[in-house]
């Protein structure tokens, strides 16, 4: 395995990339789908399933882990990895992102971020430092820069302030980062849905040539067009030899527009909460489990799935489990999610291989479009 | 596979037995424990997982089942094993004990039960012939009878007139069962705490020719010696080539003591109802997972198992899911804990076979009694 942190581009197919990430844990085929493991766990899955679907990379949020177990108790048991039985590589964020949204009594300064635990009311200071200090402890492969991500919509000048902060920040980052042979420090473009502002972004984070680039403040409350028109604007800005990585993205449409316009890595919460909200992602679109119409119907999810949670058992079955609130409803469907995300990503990764993204993408979505099979 | 549905005793040790049911879906090795499989699933738990721990058949609940999703659904559907995906051996209650505990506006009279489902009000009517009819539509291999189960303590003329009208129940159920081959319908031994009710009803049982017996109505309320004191005085009365399964028992040390004293199998929710609120049943005794002392500790549940709940997560690690409630942590502590009851009672029936059951029962409980390993 390599010891460093390489990015290749493996071929294109317009401005689809298909690449390569690699480092000593592993390598990460792009363009990639990361599960969310909030708190060192993707939510009602065991690690081998995580796997198993296809997933290289995994994302922890720093904020949950900071406040528990703590990051320097992830330490001393060996990181994140080996706490979580996770060998691979991991993502982890900043925090900044959930501090902004989850804490209580937060301020905000140049020097970083004050805010209270909502879990116990403890009191912590976030720095740029000290998020990748916290980042390190816990081990994580590609660590991300603190940025203040500003909710849209907003006001220009807000906007223009975070972004200006957020820079500031990655240069703090990317100091305390230093040069880690095998991992990476990633800055996170700002600029709400500025396009002048996401160019000055895009432009000072590329001046600082980091190992990879984020998009930040995207799917923040704005209609799908300007975020991809965000991403229309910034993709050409950013080195074409570094990952590029759209945070908080997104629902499979999202996914397949912005591999359009060259972004290699996603994460989301979506498979993984809809899972626990009896919602299945399926190639014929999303199903909803709940419905009455699924009580007697003994066909599964999808009867062409290697999965077992979409191949193995009745809609009937599923049904059930979910009006019941039965673990297993949660479970099998957030397993049936993350294999449908993984299998988009496979498709996704193996049609710009064969030059034909395009093509393949409208067949994807002209089959979510004819919608799921009709009822028995 | 046998078509019918025998019992052999294949070794005594003192009045332990160690025997085999057998019956087209499967062998039932005896001593067993059989885990609580509510609403057609056990709780946070993949089928394969109940399996690969050892169990031979799950329970299933008549009450839950026909409310929810309901007993002619399940059998279009194509019955019970078949919708939870459990092709081995299943047993169902009668439906009675929760109708008792749960239901809402019930009313007994000696043709039956009629009461509002607790989840949505709808009424229903439950008969001794009714509760037969759904046991069959859910497809259950062992279906016991209707009865009233008493809870203790009570005055001995409720306990009596709850004993009889559970053998004019029984008589009821055996006739509305038939002659079904490959399955059996098991009569329930009541009379509460009053040796000469428990003697009246084992006898009344035994001249019915029942497949198999059970013991209902203990482990609701009365000390363990009153429990056992029922055993040593119920099982004498039973036919010894007939299996005896206690009903909703118990505690490892409730299985120990009742498999001295002649029971054959076993049921309840502990194993299952404990993981889900973060506590582990270990070789060691309970293991409260919740307690402080596990934050910082590297170490496994038990490194000698061969559980992977139980020999591969950190006690740090399980700690901080039952702490957060993550839904893995119940997932992992009820793999662990049945894993732990299963191989119990595989340690029970090698035991037996050895003829060394007293001596293995009394150091088992020693170890128990010496507690969990210290703290780090
Ligand atoms: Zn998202
Ligand atoms: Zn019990």
């Amino acid at each position: 395995m390599t010891k460093a942190f390489t990015f290749k581009v493996l071929a294109t197919d317009g401005k689809a990339r298909r690449g390569s990430i690699t480092m000593p844990r592993g390598e990460i085929r792009t363009p990639a789908f990361m599960p969310v493991g909030t708190g060192g766990t993707v939510k009602t899955m065991y690690m081998d399933q995580v796997r198993g679907v296809g997933s290289d990379i995994i994302l922890g949020n720093t904020y949950h882990l900071m406040l528990r177990p703590g990051a320097e108790r992830v330490a001393r048991l060996g990181g994140l990895h080996e706490f979580a039985r996770w060998p691979h590589p991991i993502l982890t964020d900043s925090g900044g992102f959930q501090v902004m949204s989850l804490s209580k009594l937060r301020k905000l300064t140049e020097k970083g971020v004050t805010f209270r635990s909502h879990i116990d009311g403890a009191a912590y200071e976030m720095s740029p430092e000290r998020s990748i200090e916290i980042q390190g402890l816990l081990g994580a492969d590609i660590q991300m820069q603190l940025d203040e991500c500003t909710a849209l919509p907003a006001m220009e000048k807000e906007i223009e302030r975070a972004m200006e902060l957020s820079l500031r920040w990655a240069e703090r980052c990317r100091t305390a980062f230093g040069d880690q042979q095998g991992k990476a420090m990633f800055g996170i473009v700002q600029g709400g849905d500025i396009a002048a502002l996401r160019l000055r972004s895009a432009q000072a984070l590329k001046a600082m040539d980091l190992k990879g680039y984020a998009i930040g403040g995207l799917a923040v409350g704005e209609p799908q067009p300007v975020m991809l028109e965000m991403l229309d604007i910034t993709c050409p800005e950013l080195p074409a030899d570094r990952p590029r990585y759209l945070m908080g993205v997104g629902t499979p449409d999202d996914i397949l527009k912005s591999v359009a316009r060259g972004i290699d890595m996603f994460d989301c919460v979506m498979p993984t909460r809809a899972g626990r909200h009896g919602l299945a992602y399926t190639r014929r679109g999303k199903v909803n489990l709940r419905n009455a119409r699924h009580a007697d119907d003994p066909r599964p999810l999808d009867e062409e799935s290697d999965c077992p949670a979409a191949r193995d058992y009745s809609r009937a079955y599923l049904h059930h489990l979910v009006r019941s609130q039965e673990a297993l409803g949660a479970m099998l469907l957030t397993w049936n999610n993350l294999s449908y995300y993984q299998k988009l990503m496979q498709d996704i990764r193996a049609a710009i291989e064969a030059g034909a993204f395009e093509a393949r993408a409208a067949e994807i979505s002209e089959r979510w479009a004819r919608g799921d099979i009709p009822g028995m």
